[in-house]
Order: structure tokens, then sequence, then C-alpha cells
């Protein structure tokens, strides 16, 4: 079992910044990475779609050998992940997104904090219940902030559009004394730097990276599953493929990627 | 079978732009509306993945008793229509939105012409081939314009963002000379005015609306289909919903809408 690879699953290739994240810190790891494309954005689809989606995603991961499964699709954490938990708990571990970074943010004591994510994540209203019930004296602000993916994707990158849509939405008054923001999107950690310019660098930008690779670390720990055989093989799958895909995913994962399609869905 | 509804299907409810084209053109008769929201946008999905959703959703449109197809999507008619057109001869009319723009197109004689449109539409070359071929001597500029779908549904209008997006499309040196754009996706006819500003309102911008209903009309009167019933009754549906789709559906559409979810991918 410890020699089996880490599942990973999103609605699209947005979920390889939370694969990146992993593969540097636990660099002996393989990884087995699932990308919805044929239902990508999850950000619009309803509660029922996506857990319908995760659930299946699951079924495949394992299917594959998965020992853990992370939801790196912050959309999918807000939707599907107490339903995954609670139908897997006797066969697997499941990480999200959410509750890594929540309990990361309630370490550090903020007044106020911002969210930003797709409408799914933010109407959800995970990462606020979340942090208001680990952290009750914490003021949350949360934003949907969805043309900030197709912008991404577009390759709109430090010009003026990207510019204007980014200080458009965090312009906003509410957003004006906070000491923290979450990035609660896959994407957004690649425009983490320009994010950071909008307050002067004057606060702490957080993504999922960091906070859910150092929880699936501990429970590889933990549990006496760190892959210790000396061999690695990552495989990528994609409900849909196009050659777009593959070109997005280059950006968002550092190294080789060979993008294989597994529908799923017929 | 005269006073069967027309059938119209789109990746979303973008299509409503059409459908209330028809409406308009064609006020007795009756429309069974499908807008596959599980699968939105089609933009950047494969085209086998577009054949085999739209395969369906014509077996879903039959079912209810449609008497003519209306392929709304852009996308579907680049990906789908040569194969629908030729699996359902037997069974139905089919009609594209691209065929019929392209007619009008020709009749104009224009030098040059733009295209924009969703990466699928314009990477399949569909518009610029179809044009070619009718009109060898009119020169097409096509470009992919992503942005603006999740633009128009994020409610950027007339606004700093908006206009920064289409003119950074729009003010590249190939369009400089165009007599006419075809606003190939529809989402883009709500935002026609914003975007004959850019050329001073001095070319004519063309969406599908007007000659795709003037052919259906035609068709319907050739065949001695239209509805003299004086009845009506128009059906929408979904493949997911949400109560964002109702909301964006109400931009398209200015009439009372009811989106029923039938999820026929399950």
């Amino acid at each position: 079992m410890k020699n089996q690879p880490i599942g990973i699953f999103d609605s699209g290739v947005g979920g390889l910044t939370l694969a990146q994240s992993v593969r540097q810190i636990l660099p002996g790891e393989s990884i087995i990475y699932f990308g919805d494309t044929a239902h990508l954005p999850y950000g619009d689809k309803s509660a029922g779609a996506i857990q319908y989606y995760s659930r299946k995603i699951t079924e495949f991961l394992l299917g594959h050998g998965a020992k853990v499964i992370l939801v790196a699709c912050n959309s999918a954490s807000a939707s599907a992940f107490d339903v995954l938990k609670e139908e897997y708990r006797d066969r697997t571990e499941i990480i999200d997104v959410i509750g890594p970074v929540v309990d990361y943010l309630c370490t550090r004591d903020y007044a106020k904090v911002g969210v930003i994510g797709t409408k799914r994540t933010i109407e959800s209203g995970s990462y606020e219940s979340r942090i208001k019930a680990k952290s009750p004296g914490t003021d949350v602000f949360s934003l949907a902030t969805p043309l900030l993916v197709p912008m991404i994707e577009e390759g709109f990158v430090f010009d003026d559009i990207s510019n204007a849509i980014i200080r458009t939405y965090l312009s906003r008054g509410s957003f004006a004394d906070i000491q923290a923001l979450v990035l609660a999107c896959t994407h957004y950690p690649i425009r983490k730097n320009q994010i950071s310019k909008i307050f002067d660098f004057g606060i702490e930008i957080i993504d999922s990276g960091k906070p859910v690779s150092a929880i699936l670390k501990e429970y590889l720990e933990t549990n006496i599953l760190l892959n210790d055989s000396g061999k690695k093989d990552d495989r990528f799958f994609v409900s849909d493929y196009t050659p777009y895909f593959e070109k997005v995913a280059r950006m968002f994962f550092d190294g080789e990627i060979n993008l294989k399609k597994a529908d799923i869905w017929k």
C-alpha cells in the first residue's frame, strides 16, 4: 500500500498547482492525477452535480490504487468533501483543500481576512463558517472572482487587462483592512505576486499548497505510508483531451507532463 | 407534426439569444430549449466530446417532439453539425448557426471580414473555410476571444474592464480594415453596441439571430410546418440547475422563463 500513488483530483488542470506543491514537499511519492476537463469549470455547477462527479472520480483513483485522495478543487472541497469523507471513511483517507488552510489560518490570529474564489466556493460559505467556528474573533470578507480563471488560462499576465480585473475585484472597500487573503482556487497561486502587489506586499497571501502538503505529509508519516521503494511513476488523466489543456497544464506544473484521456462518463 | 415545438440547443443559456430571435420572427411557434449547463462551456471541449453531447441532446429534443433542430451553439455547429446532419437526415431537419450566417455574408460581397468566437469555433476554421468556399475574394481574419463569455456572464457591462477586454481583443492590426464582424458566439449579441462602438459604428456587426431565424422560417413555410393551432407552449431545460443559470437566462431572454432540470447524462 505505501508505495501506491497519491490520488489528486480537480475540475481541470488547475489542481496541478497543488500536485506541484506535493511533489516539492514529498519528492519520493508517485502521483495519480485526474482533471475532469469534460465538466470544467466546477465553479458554476450545482452542488449535486459536483458530488456526483467527485464520487465517480474517487472510484477511478481508488481503482488505480491511490493510497489517499486529495480533493484539489475548492469547489469540490466546498460541495462534496463532507459527502466523500462519510461515504469512503472505511476505504480511504480523503483530504480537502479548505480544512488545512483554515487550520493554518487560525494559528495566525488575524483580526480580518479576505477570501476569493469561484462562485460555488464563495456561495457555499465554507471558508467563512469554518474560520468562524475555529476563530470566532476573526472577521471574514469573501468575494467570488470568477473572471480570474479564464483570465489566467487566457494568458493575460501582468498586463493592463489582468491588472484592471484583479484591481477591480480587490479594490472593494471591505478588503481595505484585511491582514491575509486566502486564494481559494487552484488557478490563483500563479498570480500570487500580482495579487500581493495590489496590497503593496503588506498582507499574507495564503494558498492551499503548503498547508495541504504539510497535512498530507503528516498523515503519510503517522500511518507509515511514505513511499520507500525509491521508485515513482506519475500519471495524469483528463476526462476530455485537447492540446489546449496540455498547454495550460504546463503553465501549472514544472515537470514533464503527458495528459492521458480517461473518459469515465460514458 | 406542424404544431410541435422547434428544438433549440446550446452548451448553456447563451443560446436563448437565438431563441429570442426565433420568437420575434416566428411568434406563433412553441420552443423546446435544452442548455447543456453540466458541460458548459463547449468552447474548450474536444470535438469528440461535443459530438457525443450533441447527439444525446438531439435525441432528447426529438423525444420531446421537436419538429426541427436548431444548433444554437457555435462550438457545436463547428464540431458536430456535419455529423448530426448525416446521422439524422432521415429523421429531422437540422439547422446550424454557421451556414445561414455565411450565406448571408456572401450576399454582401465584403473585401474583408472579421470573426470572433470561442477557441473551439475559431480553431475549427469553420467560418473561414465556408466563407472562402462561397466567396473566394473575401479576406477573413478570425480571433478566439474566450474571455468575453465569462465577462458577459459576470455582468461587466460598459465599464472600464469590459471595454479594456473588448478593445484589447479587437485592436489587433488585422481587424483594422474589416467591413463586417461576425459574432460567432451566442453570448456576444448582448454586447453588440459596445463592440460596434470600438469600430466607431462604421462596420456591419452580424450575429446569427436574423439569418438563422430567416432560414428556419423559410424551411417551415416550404414544408408546411408552421404552427397554425394558435396555441403555444415554451419549455426550457438544462442539464444542471443553479439559481445563477436562471439569472443569466433572464439576461438573454426577454420573456418569462422557468428552467427545468433534465439530467440526460446519468
